[in-house]
């Protein structure tokens, strides 16, 4: 590899009248990762072509929908042979008018039986309607032999911002009510991230107990692309790939007018104290490792105990990927070892 | 900013047959990050330009040590100044004939004083000699308030691989029975993040007890150039800037001709089991934010308590740039406080 000569400038800032410096980075050509400690099934995952379907920027939660049912065909294919592997039974009921899956070991550890984990998937707050939406709750369920309930909740063009935190909620406080707080944990990847963080605002808003634990995968925290990463990673991370690509749109799609900088849309601007014992993940090539890291750093800053695992290589949330894949397996046991160690019995 | 298009291209990989994907990335103009929670300092360090003086590509420990030299005024200059400020004394001592600076707060918190951290400063192995390689201890003693031992190892060319670790393992035996390994922690950046990892092994094959914490400050850990943000973060790293700079010459040049994988060199291939409590601390510019999260999974698989702390936007040990930077002393009180609750009194 030839050493890449740079050239860089001194340019006036853009914001705040600071004096900014631009980079220029040249042309390059980057190797997909192989070192011995990334799996050979995840290093097929990170040395994929960015993903080709970056460009659909809806503008609707019509138009979005169509490529939400569209995409959730693939996942719902995979659910039960998922299920099967892993020794779980998933039933569609409702909480509260709230549809949610409710996924259960087929065998509970005795330390897990009156635990309760309440599951919000990602899919930048349009994607993953229905089944689709339960995979990592199913992978949790099935790594961490925990009893998950997932919500289904309601996304554009049904209903707009705040109706998916509202719906969260009505499971939260349901849980809370089945389990007790010291027996609930909440999770998500994604904007399921960023729900979850969004949940502990609300809660305290609404004077609602913390739960024992949360897991935050790689969280949309800051919705006004703020963070490093957007930038640093843009056509490195093969997920998301770029800032302006159909997540940012989705985004925009839910918010339906409202301030994207609204904590209950960008909770990297709400107040942290008082949350949860935090873990979260991410991975080195992720879009949003800064807003991960960012979010990692806030919560220490608010005294929360906070555990950051970056994985090497990886893009935007594919610790996820199935169960198949040893990263999956570790990622997911990390984080049902950090819920078993904040929950009660 | 106008969306990147991408074209990504498979090929056959380079190592073991697999295959691997390479990316193309165009040219681009990187901003220099300006999110609120980036201090306005570490935001100017952040945009300085790539480190000019990424090009001296040492062939001898003689070369290296002009450049050392040369390097080592300005450093040696901020020491009486940083002393005063952070109320500290340091004098110049020998331990089994090893140079070390003892470094001492006028006023030592009484949990504190039965307590001795020691240093082993970074700089590729041969850079940072004399008092040049104790601004890291300075900063720990003043911020933290404990009283450091800072190793001034052997480097080239007065001595080549093992030298820095002997030293650092002939204070390391010094501290154990002066203050008993509970009462000891070891702390260092880079180089010295890599030998604070490479003592860790080197005491596990004597025998020698643990420390009760370590403090790895994104570490050299593999010098074989594995590890990807040695290319995604490529000319991106205003520090380091390139894998192949100034940083891999002298570590060449310390090896001298030995193997490059060793775990005394590379300790990311050493076992890590039975390692002490450990806080690593990056940025996510790093050239080296891939060794150190790669580190960090590592021990977490060894089952050793490991804190990871990554910072936005910084690059290669920019978090410990000075006493007047926000993010140095939140670091360096990061640091502190996982030590103080490792550490008995």
């Amino acid at each position: 590899m030839t050493r890449i000569f740079l050239f860089a400038f001194l340019s006036l800032g853009l914001a705040g009248g600071a004096l900014a410096a631009d980079l220029s980075l040249p042309a390059r050509v980057l190797p997909a990762p192989h070192s011995d400690d990334i799996s050979p099934q995840m290093q097929a995952i990170i040395a994929n072509p960015p993903n080709p379907n970056v460009n659909p920027l809806w503008k609707t939660g019509e138009e979005a929908r169509v490529s939400a049912d569209a995409g959730a065909v693939a996942a719902v294919q995979r659910i039960p042979g998922l299920l099967e592997r892993l020794g779980l039974t998933m039933t569609a009921e409702t909480i509260g008018g709230v549809r949610v899956h409710v996924i259960t070991p087929k065998t509970l550890p005795a330390a897990n039986r009156a635990r309760l984990l309440v599951h919000v998937h990602g899919g930048c707050y349009v994607l993953s309607p229905g089944e689709a939406g339960t995979i990592e709750g199913i992978l949790m369920a099935g790594l961490g032999h925990f009893k998950v309930i997932s919500v289904d909740y309601r996304m554009p063009p049904e209903a707009y911002f705040p109706a998916a935190l509202d719906d969260a909620m009505t499971v939260y406080r349901a849980a809370l009510k089945t389990a007790g707080p010291k027996r609930v944990a909440v999770f998500g990847t994604s904007a399921g991230g960023a729900l979850t963080l969004e949940m502990m605002l609300k809660a305290k808003a609404l004077g609602l107990p913390m739960p024992a634990a949360i897991g935050v995968g790689t969280p949309m925290a800051d919705a006004t692309k703020v963070g490093d990463s957007f930038y640093t990673n843009e056509g490195i991370d093969n997920v998301l790939v770029s800032r302006d690509g159909f997540c940012d749109a989705a985004t925009v799609v839910y918010a339906h007018g409202h301030d994207l900088k609204d904590p209950l849309i960008s909770p990297i601007y709400g107040d942290m104290h008082g949350f949860p014992p935090a873990i979260l993940t991410t991975g080195t090539r992720d879009l949003l490792l800064s807003n991960t890291v960012r979010t990692h750093r806030k919560l220490r800053r608010a005294g929360v105990e906070a555990d950051l695992n970056v994985y090497e290589g990886e893009s935007h949330a594919q610790y996820g990927r199935g169960d198949n894949i040893p990263e999956t397996r570790e990622a997911f046991g990390e984080i049902a070892a950090f819920f078993a160690k904040h929950m009660a019995r």
